[in-house]
């Protein structure tokens, strides 16, 4: 593997496209790591120590805060993948389904407005699927013992060996999310032998928000370090919004593909048939979602189970089927017809995120019967999917209390054969909406340590509103650290490296590299400007918290420094009798444990 | 039990004293539940749902939430305990020690402006303390079999008996920090067998703050729940600081004599004595301090045991004891006098919290050497204070990755005797400076499922400044989270109660009644106004987040009311058969999923 970096730290990029006052410092530049081939370039963030060191962190921002790339969100981003699909010969371009008035919910015109610009970027494109009607997934090649570009791409992201991720992927313990019509991504693994991955949800609705505001959202969320985004939009405009989400997306795109089909029906759920549906799925994957949530489990057996809970069924799409279940009295047409929607996806190697639609929504409702029985058919279309090739994801929960968290991920584990576990949250109380992004990143930062592979994040506007742009923030952040924690607790090689790098910088009163090292380097800046904001206070030998004489942080520093006990290799006896000696000549020396500030 | 509420929701009073704008709703009322004597009268939150039932909740905010108190700032609280303490008769009011210039960090006067306003709310007052210096605590009290109206007063909080609580302080598994000179606090229970509790730390620093801030502080933080405060000012004044503080605190007030005794020298750790020390605590046992951290368990002999860690000592107190260890090159003056340091605080009733001045400062260092060394000497001072009759809780970490918080509060609990631990965070890493409330958070949850049982909170300024108004009620509220995430999981009872409160009126669309019963109702309430911002809203049967067609509760709802299978004591099967009923009159019916939005 090769160095490439795109700049010095002097040079450094916006923090994001367009609409920010233009560049400013980050604390951070790009960089890329080469593959085993040419244009196999693996973005990172440097973060340029005041020594002269870089420490490399994990990077979804894509091209945006690379310097040397012109982004235009017109045109969208380059198409990455275009080639290594290409190359494997087994899709082929084909004329697409076409363009419907209701693919953007214009079905019924009445009272609605004109539809925002265009097809999409540089118009309409040809799709591309398997050529004979076999899978081209990852999971396909990799039980083939093939590892993909794409593979060997997320392997360097990991710092693993592409065999790892190629195992893991063929052992159905991971996914890839690559839609053979996303090429615009940047491969990326989920799996809990990888470190944690965090999905920010994004979408319009009915009641507000635009094109452009979601696209805005799905930038500015992966530059907080969204691994993937799901668009949820389900007003009008969800194809158009949806094809900007995706040409511009460094990251897989997940989508509920069951809320434009209801959109199609006029929201009318009883009028769903799995034509409506499997059409919008076809649709949806010539886009190039990466990955679909489909609520197939929610079987009409499982209905009853949910009737006396607390809070009923919760999650959209599990209302959806169980209102068509009992419309009908049958059973569900994603159970009965999954089979043919495995063969959908696995001809544009969409991943299964199979939906926990009877997810607790209190944490009364946590673990009971309707939960684990629906776990239960979630395992057995895991197997399907399987068999037909298809990479699969199961979701998990919702709220759970702290102490039913393990069960959940063990039964799931278990259940699923170790397939990855995407869970929301879980909240772990009730009681505090405007703080659920707290509530649940309690249960996500367990449950993640506990085997959970992606979790999806909660933003402080859960159960009230929808999330804008601070909100998107606070969500992605409060899930990092989440995501960390557990990657922390895991072991895995690498996390360590970074809260060393960060607590090494702290102890030697190095702020700006402290800043820059931090997961929000402008909240930590801002926040120490606010009491101490002269510039060189980011230089001074105390800390903003205590002033000159109480910094704990020096006096501890003051000790090691004047008693030499720090030095490596030295044992504890010698330490002990270096300080001593250096206690004479402490006492010697007038007994100053402060140094002068001005030092 | 008799109930005795102050006053009808149309009248609530303001949350808090002075300065925000006069009385304005704020969603509960203040109640008071009566013991057994009709002067033990127990503070509790009544939030009116709009079906006229009440949900009572625990409530720390004092007389300052009674609109039938009038409170004034300088004239302090009512002493609540004033009579019982009395009654006692083991306790005499005597001259006290006399106040010097040096208390409020006077002693070189040079740069230095004149300190804030005079000795305190109506001026000098008469101390109290043990008649004949046998201990007059709340322990020596229970071991004799003796329940006091504090702990009557503590029991009716936590709904248990008083049996309960004299049982738990007895045994040392439990403290009720109330020192016989502070009079207005209402008395609470610190135990892992009770509800979590939650301190906040206030102070004023040598670089930023002023004694009126401080005050507003510490009702502020109450206001929002914190169960005590610890008052860790640095700065000049600090006597005069505690001393208002300490008049109007309807909490149990911590400190850290030693910060005030390093004051005192001019800063100079190496000038520290015993008499200096013991001054110091004397100060502040007679200005009515409830509870003293102590690093009594700094040894010389383990400070070389931090040398060659990441962070070193990052404690203030620990590296101000590890400082005077090494200066003098002798065994810490707190270990040396403990006896007698316990004697003084056994005549006042003051709490020890013997503090970990070795804590890990970064995850690199948590659980190692000198951290458990420190540990098991602060098992050897809990027996000797217990001995000495002296109530004592255990400070704990500080920075822990996740996999090795239990570790830390099994040992804790083994070594210690069960006596209640009291821990700050833990950090679960140490990349996200800003965002440490929740990075602790998270740790905070954890270990008080397993045992901790008081929280001491983390602002968002954490290791980068001072925190103001908003950041200690982001601290609060995110360590009431903590907390009470701990109480559900350890199926405290009551715990569960409130979280169904608020998912049965989220279940059924009682807004008011969800932003009420919220732990933040203002938050709440602003959130949703931001996406919904119009009055019918409130009272519409869907969700901000999803707009009318979408909302899964309401879908759900509908299925619970049309399909009648919610009721009690229905089986499955009547439920099935019922559903079946239900679904051809639903087909019947024209097949309408969604209510209109007017009904």
């Amino acid at each position: 593997m090769t160095v490439d970096d795109a700049r010095t730290p002097a040079q450094e990029p916006s923090t994001r496209p367009g609409g920010d006052g233009g560049p400013r410092p980050i604390g951070w530049h790009k960089g890329y790591l080469t593959g085993s081939r040419p244009d196999l370039r693996v973005p990172v963030r440097r973060v340029r120590l005041t020594d002269g060191r870089d420490v490399t962190l994990y990077d979804t921002s894509g091209p945006y805060t690379d310097p040397t790339v012109t982004t235009d969100v017109r045109r969208g981003l380059p198409p990455l993948r275009q080639d290594w699909i290409t190359a494997r010969g087994d899709t082929e371009e084909y004329a697409g389904r076409p363009r419907r008035p209701e693919d953007d919910g214009l079905r019924t015109a009445a009272g609605r407005g004109p539809h925002l610009a265009g097809p999409g970027p540089e118009g309409p494109r040809r799709p591309r699927r398997s050529r004979d009607g076999s899978p081209v997934t990852q999971l396909t090649h990799a039980r083939r013992g093939e590892i993909t570009a794409e593979m060997e791409f997320a392997a360097v992201r990991e710092d693993v060996s592409p065999e790892t991720v190629r195992e893991e992927i063929a052992a159905g313990r991971a996914v890839l999310p690559a839609n053979v019509n996303h090429p615009e991504s940047e491969p990326m693994v989920i799996g809990k032998r990888f470190l944690v991955k965090v999905n920010a949800n994004i979408g319009n609705s009915a009641v507000t928000s635009s094109v452009e505001e979601e696209v805005e959202k799905m930038t500015w969320a992966t530059r907080w370090g969204a691994d993937t985004v799901m668009d949820l939009s389900t007003g009008r405009d969800v194809h158009t919004t949806r094809e900007w989400v995706l040409r511009n997306s460094p990251v897989p795109i997940g989508t509920v593909p069951l809320y434009q089909a209801l959109e199609k029906t006029g929201g009318r759920a009883e009028e769903l048939t799995w034509e409506i549906y499997r059409d919008t799925v076809i649709e949806q994957a010539e886009q190039g979602v990466d990955y679909m949530t489909v609520h197939a489990g929610v079987l009409l057996r499982h209905v009853p189970l949910t009737a006396r809970r607390k809070t009923g069924i919760v999650s959209r799409g599990g209302s959806i089927m169980a209102a068509w279940c009992l419309a009908h009295h049958q059973e569900s047409f994603l159970y009965e017809h999954f089979e043919e929607l495995c063969e959908i996806l696995a001809a544009y190697d969409v991943t299964f995120s199979l939906g926990d639609g009877l997810r607790p929504g209190s944490v009364a409702d946590a673990n009971d019967e309707a939960q684990f029985a629906e776990l239960r058919t979630l395992g057995e279309l895991n197997r399907v999917a399987k068999a037909h090739g298809v990479q699969t994801m199961i979701e998990g929960p919702g709220h759970v209390p702290m102490h039913k968290i393990k069960e959940n991920v063990d039964l799931q584990q278990e259940i699923c054969e170790d397939a990855p576990f995407y869970t929301l949250g879980p909240l772990t109380t009730d009681v505090a909406p405007g703080y659920d992004h707290i509530t649940s990143g309690i249960g996500a930062a367990m449950i993640a340590w506990w085997g959970t592979a992606m979790l999806c994040y909660v933003t402080p506007k859960e159960h009230l509103g929808l999330p804008d742009r601070d909100d998107v923030k606070t969500g992605v952040i409060t899930y990092k650290i989440a995501a960390h924690a557990a990657d922390l607790a895991k072991g895995h090689p690498g996390a360590q490296e970074w809260d060393d790098a960060l607590s090494d910088a702290r102890f030697e009163f190095r702020w700006e590299d402290q800043f820059n090292l931090a997961l929000d380097p402008d909240t930590a800046r801002a926040f120490h400007d606010e009491t101490l904001p002269a510039e060189p206070a980011k230089t001074a030998h105390f800390c903003s918290m205590c002033g000159p004489k109480f910094c704990s942080m020096k006096i501890s520093h003051d000790i090691t420094e004047r008693f030499g006990a720090g030095a490596e290799g030295t044992t504890a006896e010698e330490a002990a009798e270096g300080m001593l000696r250096k206690s004479r000549e402490f006492a010697a020396g007038g007994n100053r444990v402060y140094l002068p500030i001005a030092d």
